[in-house]
């Protein structure tokens, strides 16, 4: 498919919101980045909390998959984070970044991982980025936010929002994550 | 990792369900495939619903990912199947497909995808089911399955349980399914 007919409406975008509490919501946008690759399509990952650590699977599975750019652009998991300044800072960077790959055109898929977090912790102004995004989003760009406590007004401007909540979790009986399965 | 180091017990291969009716079950078990492909493991992806087809993204990926073996056991969805009987043969076709490439230890992750369908339509039974599970897995294998209505004795029997609900959904605005993202 080239630009022109994706720019001529025959796909629709999907703005797509996977939060909750259970153990799935960045795994399942792993899941739709290897169904869209499996398509052709050009994907861009952008995670706001994960440093870029060679651990990570996906990290490495991405390293061998032509076609798929994976940016890191958090400091680690907030509660290990020493300075919140330097956090709020990275974030404030994450989006920057976020806003020139949506607008640049040049993807079919972006993936805004963790980015929920950005919102509800007010990083970043929640009513600014959605108007931002409907002002200059591409009509035929897929763009997937993951993150716990999605805000309403991000929910109300999404798609399709799917909840994860957990039934039951291997920590709560003291099994340690595990490669492969948890990073 | 060896297979005598990961029969030393270093790992604890999990039985993981990602369950409910919202959208994101088979799209969490690719994530994890992803990740666990990522780490180098062997993987096997058992679907017992979808008919193997050259539309999916996620069947396209595969067949670009070494090392990762593709199983479509199903004649489509059961509502679009003219013979149940040919269905519930399928089902316990990829059953016995699944007990032996469970069984044969040549695995680090197998996903057995919509699985709880033959289960919550009483084509395979469910004890025996996972009385052959908990005699029969290996202790290291990581084991997900998905699909709605997880059965209670199942879920009990999971270290794992993600309820993936629908908050909202696309089919809902009269939007199609979308490659790469549905399918």
């Amino acid at each position: 498919m080239t630009r022109e007919e994706r720019r001529n409406g025959r796909r629709k975008g999907l703005v797509i919101v996977y939060t909750g509490h259970g153990k799935g919501k960045t795994t399942a946008a792993l899941g739709t980045m290897i169904r869209a690759w499996g398509h052709g399509m050009r994907v861009c990952m952008i995670q706001f909390l994960k440093s870029e650590t060679g651990k990570w699977g996906e990290v490495r599975a991405a390293r061998k998959m032509e076609g798929i750019e994976w940016i890191s652009t958090g400091d680690g998991w907030t509660w290990r984070s020493k300075d919140m300044d330097e956090t709020t800072a990275r974030a404030l960077r994450g989006w920057e970044i976020a806003r020139e790959k949506i607008a640049s055109g040049d993807y079919d898929l972006i993936i805004l991982d963790e980015f929920t977090y950005a919102l509800a912790y007010g990083w970043l102004d929640l009513q600014e980025v959605i108007n931002w995004l409907k002002a200059n989003k591409p009509d035929d760009l897929h763009l997937i936010i993951t993150g716990r406590d999605a805000p309403t007004e991000l929910t109300t401007y999404a798609d399709l929002v799917t909840n994860m909540s957990k039934i039951k979790h291997p920590f709560d009986e003291g099994i340690m994550g595990q490669p492969g399965i948890e990073f």
